[in-house]
């Protein structure tokens, strides 16, 4: 066995407290073996001396591709953004942008302390060969839309979808795990929806869709159906334990009890709701009702970065102006929420600093002036920290960057080729 | 005349342009001579290769000895934060405290890139000093109680904030401007605001107050005077084109428009308005009624950083919400509020990379994953930059931090006094 010490450190422990210990992580099995002290030595140690060790943080919702457009075009209306902007550069984007553009991404979340994500794209095999190559954990999974392709073209993305969560799960030695991801209501029509969701269940893939980002997304459903979007989605057996939805922005109390009953996560994205000013999640009464949520930084283009140390902060302050309560949404829970809550709607074993669980990792440097003085480190981590903080960053029992220098990638030739290959797209697009 | 010459980056115009050139500054008077290439060769260089030269941030409302209270207690309602928490602790403060505080804020607005800011506190002097020691720019006063306090302790509290910006104004080289501070409408007596506003005028002081900013401070007014609090504030004379206001949260279209025609700026500090639930500032229908409005972060207890470039991505996007319009409050919009509109607010020649201006400038490293590909530079400013990201601060024409050292302060010394002086306020606090 070989063995990987977090030495010297203090540490977050899952109730949220911090104690001064050292973390011995089993590097082939990727687990947590022991939280304490003399523990035994080990064959690698990482320095956490005037450090945080914390669990890694888990950004829920993303398209990581797309940092290759990060203020590629902003400040525009949701619908003037993707048709004038967004979709026309996703036409013209190819296999090769892809992972140029999931590179970025990655070398960004190793950079601010992520250790694991859900991705919503397409070219996933693009995605998969290059969250390997970076060491990270993923669920990911093709983005289906059928309402703008006729039935030949919408069943072949269904198709695909399905087949990519069968091909990839379980890749990069288990650090990937897939899903069916039919991108909304409103843009999956419902025969296809039927019959997928029912292949989904048969072959146990979990589901991840965007719901009640926007009232444009629900005012059509409840009109045409008379009944609320999440309703409609457990008709069709889209809520379950398993599944996981993007946003839940404009949500009611009979979905809130429902998604509560179903045990279905809901990721909740603040940057990317307030500047596409899709309005406010109702975080706070989510979790009074049980509901399972985690935090994601959605695409590059509508945030405008991975840096899930500011989701923190701007899901405890939109949570507390949704709330209209300075006390809702507190410091120690989006903390868990973009750890735990995270992983568990991910369904990933990772998100606490406890033995048994994935060596997923991040080590922050505390000795700055932004941190100081350290009157509450918990209050720190949700409102002052910053990916840049991050020292050191292990994924599945591997460290992939240490003392700031990503191990996995090579830093410079990654920032190289996404500004090529982004000069290129937006010729091609202008 | 002794130069500093700003070689080989790319420089942000103040018409949100960005140009390959270099800047050239006088470093004695503390402006910047010329913005071009070719320029003369000068006493000192800064390589701002691979870098962008922009204006350093205006910081136009903050109580920055609280930083020593940053993380101390969150996540309460206003009122019970400040009479469990905040009160109490400022209590115990001493001058020492204040000092010590100071010097931790002004330390990370060095490193974060800001050069100037508008402070409202007490122990003025020990502030004083240490903006003078650090180098910054500061607009500062004396903040006035009146409501807790006998009749005498009342005139000496307005007495301490008149003779405060009689005494300092111009201190630290001119660096150092004053303000008189009565702490807003409902926590000053209305016989003190009108005498001590009369003698302000007198002596051409500008004022600073809260404003509007809960509607627990509203709604009081409306109900004894039958007026708006700034109908009541202009009668008071307390709205010109020197004042500026913090906050402005709840202002209706005729505060609005008083603000306008006053020429009167409004400090828009949009972290402390979520964390605090105050509530959502109308800063795009502010500045469509052409009313001056500034960027600020408030203090450290309800932020809880003093990073500006937090405070412009919070500004772009809770400004969208407020307008229920993507559109709203674009990048380019909030990089010009936190640098020449703040300036404006708080009267200094700064926020501007152009001949004549202060030299007071921040350069910012782009070559970094978060930064890239550089579709959009001035959108990276708005959504992705964070002030790890300056590599060098300059004010005044002197160059507070060299490739992220500061030289001005020990900064090693200043962390280490904070954790001393806050842990030994906690234990008097308790």
């Amino acid at each position: 066995m070989s063995t990987l010490l977090i030495a010297d450190g203090q540490v977050l422990l899952p109730e949220m407290e911090v104690v001064e210990a050292d973390v011995l992580v089993d590097a082939d099995e990727g687990t947590i073996l022991a939280v304490g002290s003399d523990l035994a030595t080990a064959d690698e140690t990482l320095d956490a001396s005037g450090g945080l060790v914390m669990p890694g943080l888990v950004n829920a919702h993303c398209h990581v591709a797309m940092t290759l457009l990060r203020g590629y075009a902003d400040d525009k209306e949701l619908d003037a953004w993707l048709q004038e902007d967004i979709w026309p550069a996703e036409a013209e984007l190819t296999s090769e942008d892809v992972h140029v553009g999931a590179e970025l991404g990655l070398l960004e979340m190793i950079k601010s302390g992520t250790t694991a994500f859900a991705d919503m794209y397409f070219e996933v095999p693009e995605i998969v060969d290059a969250v390997d190559d970076a060491g990270l954990r993923a669920r990911v999974g093709h983005g289906v839309v059928t309402v703008v392709k006729d039935d030949e073209g919408a069943r072949a993305d269904v198709d695909e979808s399905l087949s990519v969560a069968r091909e990839y799960d379980g890749a990069a030695d288990g650090r990937i795990r897939t899903a069916y991801m039919p991108h909304s209501l409103t843009t999956v029509g419902e025969e296809y929806l039927r019959e997928s969701v029912a292949e989904a269940r048969e072959d146990g893939i979990p589901i991840h869709f965007h719901a009640n980002e926007t009232t444009d997304e629900v005012d059509p459903i409840v009109d045409e159906r008379g009944e609320r979007p999440l309703e409609y989605a457990d008709e069709l057996g889209l809520l379950t334990s398993s599944d996981f939805v993007a946003h839940g922005v404009h949500v009611d109390e009979t979905e809130i009890d429902l998604l509560a009953s179903r045990g279905t996560g809901v990721v909740h994205c603040p940057a990317s709701n307030m500047k596409l000013a899709s309005g406010m999640a109702p975080v706070q009464r989510l979790l009074d009702a049980g509901v399972t949520v985690g935090i994601g930084t959605d695409g590059a283009a509508s945030n405008n970065d991975l840096d899930m140390f500011d989701e923190l902060r701007d899901a405890a302050m939109l949570g507390k102006l949704a709330a209209d309560d300075a006390s809702a949404v507190s410091a120690e829970t989006v903390v868990e929420l973009a750890t735990k809550g995270s992983a568990d709607a991910l369904g990933f074993e990772s998100g606490v600093v406890e033995p048994g669980a994935n060596a997923d990792l991040a080590v922050l440097d505390l000795d700055a002036p932004h941190l100081t003085p350290p009157h509450d480190l918990v209050s720190h981590l949700a409102y002052a920290a910053r990916g840049s903080d991050v020292r050191h960053t292990v994924c599945d029992g591997q460290v992939l960057m240490r003392d700031r220098e990503v191990l996995t990638m090579d830093e410079s030739a990654v920032l190289e080729r996404a500004r090529q290959y982004a000069a290129d797209l937006a010729e091609r697009a202008a």
